[in-house]
Order: structure tokens, then sequence, then C-alpha cells
């Protein structure tokens, strides 16, 4: 099992009602690789500037995460992200972007992030996604994106989806890729572009799976702490391929699968959001995922009803 | 068994993207009285007027709700609203509202109407709430407000909230009522208000439980067919506590029952939307009801990951 993932590596100013950090690692490549290194051998795809240093570099590697194939590009500056959040926290309110050395980024993949048996395309621009998806030998691919390509790009964006297995999105993104007001709709109408499974994003309210055998919603966990809901996504991403990579591997990718799946993406999201950054993610373990899996279980479950 | 809702009893001319109808038979206590009579014995208090006759009548006594306390004012006309819903179907837009017989509504309670063991107080002014409550001998009783009462009566509104077991309120309305913008927190402010049981509403995603013990969550159905939005929270009510009253009756209170009494409360509430004002729910059987919970519970099950 091995998972490659192309997207941003940054550095993020965060403010939020609970506190405020300036130029903390970040990033979907970041956050996914993170989550991902839990169940599965990851690869991190990107490029970063000359302030991206030693201690960055370990934050990943110290939880596995192999960092051979991110691009050092001489002279430049790291993609930089800053934002808060009001009390909503459920809305990302973006005050600077300074794209920097993502400008111009072209993925370079090595052999072996090549070969990985799973992709992940984070949100870059779709040619670039289409560009990796050629290059790569994967037998399974992810891809989420935002509204800045379906706005700008889409016809790129429809040829992306074309090529991929597993399309992640929220489900307003869901909602405006397809122009369906209807979730259900949407997915089967995002279904019908080329992917076999649409997972839709929800924020605070969990996330939904639509596959052709049916549908699945796990709902969020309702957390009295969060502090930073920045990579909430990538997280769930992170948590849903790395444990997809790691059942395939083991010959299991059925709807049971997925179904875990997005139970592992969401327990990988609610400890996202619990701290700044990478903070939690950090400093979690693997008992305590096996713990909040539980939670999530019985936190939907309910009795037959015995009338 | 036996519950009494108090509530608006309606005529709603309604515009969806699927179509519209005017003047269909509509309202709180209508919405809430058709769902809780596939479980208990439904009592109806509220005002019409001389538009409303035996028609009207006759789709709640079919589903056996008692009228007997609906109150009839000479010379006056029933309450009128008249909406639209865009894409969005989460959004309903007012075009007319017409208060009518309702603007001086004061409840009269008979003697069966106050016996009653549940209490639903639908969405009307808090102090008719504090009022009915006041007069009646129900040992468990449930609540509705809206942003309206939030903004304008909130001093009577808490009042009211604390004479009460169970409230039911939108999550928009719960963080509005409470100034918590974290929805688990606002649930546990609320709960220090009295009521030992908080049912967060949550439209399209669904519904959260907040107990003393814990919290559950039932994601909604993802429907492809929703017409009409109009009364799905009242629909969720009627099926949430008019279950908790049959199940009390049988001595059951505990959390698994309220668990249970949610999947019926979602179960409701997708039936009501599935087509215009009442028609679904009139046409229900209860083979489909317990088909739909099933459905619920296939929804959200996921197996033990097998690590």
């Amino acid at each position: 099992m091995s998972l490659t993932v192309v997207g941003s590596i940054a550095f993020d100013s965060v403010r939020t009602p609970f506190g405020e950090r300036e130029r903390m690692l970040g990033g979907s490549a970041v956050h996914f690789a993170l989550a991902a290194s839990f169940f599965t051998e990851v690869r991190v795809v990107g490029p970063v500037g000359d302030d991206f240093g030693d201690d960055e570099i370990a934050v990943l590697s110290e939880r596995g995460v192999i960092t051979d194939d991110i691009e050092h590009v001489e002279g430049g500056q790291t993609f930089f992200w800053q934002g808060h959040y009001e009390h909503d926290m459920n809305i990302a309110h973006t005050d600077d972007t300074q794209l920097n050395v993502f400008a111009d980024f072209e993925p370079k993949l090595s052999a072996e992030s090549r070969e990985a048996e799973m992709l992940f395309l984070g949100n870059i621009q779709p040619d670039l996604q289409r560009d990796v998806r050629a290059k790569s030998a994967a037998s399974y691919a992810g891809l989420d994106s935002m509204n800045l390509w379906i706005e700008t790009t889409k016809n790129s964006l429809v040829a992306a989806i074309g090529e991929i297995d597993c399309l992640l999105l929220n489900d307003a993104e869901l909602r405006m890729l397809t122009g369906e007001p209807n979730l259900a709709r949407a997915a089967r109408s995002a279904m019908e572009l080329g992917p076999s499974v649409i997972v839709a994003k929800r924020g605070e309210y969990g996330a939904a799976l639509f596959t052709e055998e049916g549908f699945f919603a796990i709902p969020g966990l309702p957390l009295e702490d969060v502090r930073d809901p920045t990579g909430a996504g990538d997280s769930f991403a992170g948590g849903f391929l790395g444990y997809l990579d790691e059942a395939r591997s083991a010959g299991r990718t059925d709807d049971v699968t997925l179904r875990i799946a997005m139970a592992y993406g969401s327990v990988m999201a609610s400890f996202n959001v619990e701290d700044f950054g990478t903070e939690r993610v950090r400093r979690l373990t693997e008992g305590e995922i096996a713990d909040r899996v539980l939670d999530f279980k019985r936190l939907t479950h309910f009795d037959e009803p015995s009338n």
C-alpha cells in the first residue's frame, strides 16, 4: 500500500474566536498527508520556498510521511494564506493569499511517487490535476476541487473528474458543479462524469457517501471545542483515502469498506479542528483514533423499534 | 397515552421549483398532529375562521385526530401564509402572512385537552405557551419557537422554556437563543434553562439530540424528490413526541427510547417533504413508516473496523 498526494504546502496565519497563530505549517497536501499517515505510506508532492526548513519537514517525517518529492524552489517563498473565522466557524474569511512558488507549480513526480497504488489530487488547477493523473500509475485516484475552478475552468475540471475514481467536494460545490440543487441528484449527476464514488463534505454536519449501490451519511461529532477548522476537509480526505488504500491492499473495496473509510475520515477531521493547524494531529495516537471511531458509532446508533 | 398540541392551523399557498398549490391545509398544529397520529391519540387546539370547513376537519379526523378543541371564530378568517422556495429548498421565502383569527388567539383548553399526558406547544407567542402550560396537567411538555420570539420576547420565551421538558429548535435558533455559536455548548446552555432534552433540527442535514447522558445525531435521508419542505419541522416534532408519548405510556423514557423517537421524527419529516402540504402524510401507511425506519438505520450503519 502506498499513496501519493499532490497539493499545496503552505504557511497559514489564522485567527479564530479561540486565538491566533502566525505562519503555521498547513496546506491541503500537508493536512491530507498527516491524516493518511496513520493508515498507509504517504508521499507528498508540492513546491516550497526558501522559508521552508527542517522544522517543517520534521512535522511530516515524524509521522513517517516521505518528503523526497517536496520540491524546493530556490529563491522562492512558500504559498501563504491568511484568514479568520467569526463565531460561525463554518465560514473561512480569506484576508490574504500569496501564491508565491505555487504560481508556477509544475508537478514533478519521481518514479516512486508515480508508482504509488493510490493518488490524491488535492485542490489545484484542474489541468495540473490531469497532468499528474496521466503520469501516475495509481489504480485508484481521488480528487478535491473548489468553487474557483468550477467557475473559471469548468471544462478542465469536468475532464479531470472523468479520469478519477472518487470525487470529494463540499456539498455546495457539488451542487454548483452539476447545477442540481438536490444533493442526491447532484451526486448521481457527478457520478455520470466518471467517478464511482462521490463524497459530499458537509462541514460540521458531517459527510455523505454516494455509490452505485446506495448512500451513507455520517454526522459531525458535536465537539464543544473547535479551535481551528482549517484543513478539516483535507484531514477527512486523508483519513478516508488512507484507510481505503490500506483496505484495498487487503482486497477490500466494497461499500462496507467505504463506510468504514467515511468513519475514519470523520474521525481525522474531528481531531484536526480541536487545535490550531497540525497541532492536534501531530500528538494524536492510534488508540485515540480507535476510541473515536467508537464514539461515532455510538453517536449514530439507535435500536430497532420494538413495535 | 394522549397528546394535546396547541399551535397554528392555516391555509398555505406554496410555490416550489416542482409546482404550486393554493390554500392547502397547513399550520404547525396540523402537520404535528398528522405525524403524531400514527403513534398516539392527538387533540388539536387552535383557532379557525369561517373559511375552514368539513373538508379540512376530515383530513384530521380521517387520521383519528380529535378536532373537538378546534375553535371556530365566527366571522373570522383562518391564518394564511404564502411563501415560496428557490432551488435551495432549505430557505422559505415568505410572500404574505395574514394572522386573521390567530391575531387574537387565546387558547381554550377543554377538560380532555388539559388532561392529556403529553403537551406540545407549537410555535406561538411565548406568553400564550406559558398560559397553556399552566392550564395543562401533562407530565411531559415539548416546545417549539422561532427567531421572531427570540428577538422580540426573549424573557417570556426563556420563562416558557423553563417550564417544559423538551425543547425543539432549529440549530440556528438554538445558537441565537443562547448566544453560543458552538452547537454542543448552545445545547448545554439551553439545558440549563430547564429542559432535560434538547433537539436541534437541521433541515436536510437531519437532527441532533442532546441529553444529560450524551448526544445522538441522525442525518437527513438524501431524497431525490423533495417537493415542499413546509411543515417538515412540525412533522419531525409530531413523529418524535408522538412516539415518545407511546413509549412513555409503556414505561420507557430512557435515551434508547429518545433515539428511536429521533428516527421516527426523521421518518415523518422525510415523508412530509415528498409532496405538497399534507398530501404525502395523508396517504402514508404504517408499513411505509416501518420500512423507512430501517432505511435510516441502513443509512447510518457502519461495521466495526477490523484492525
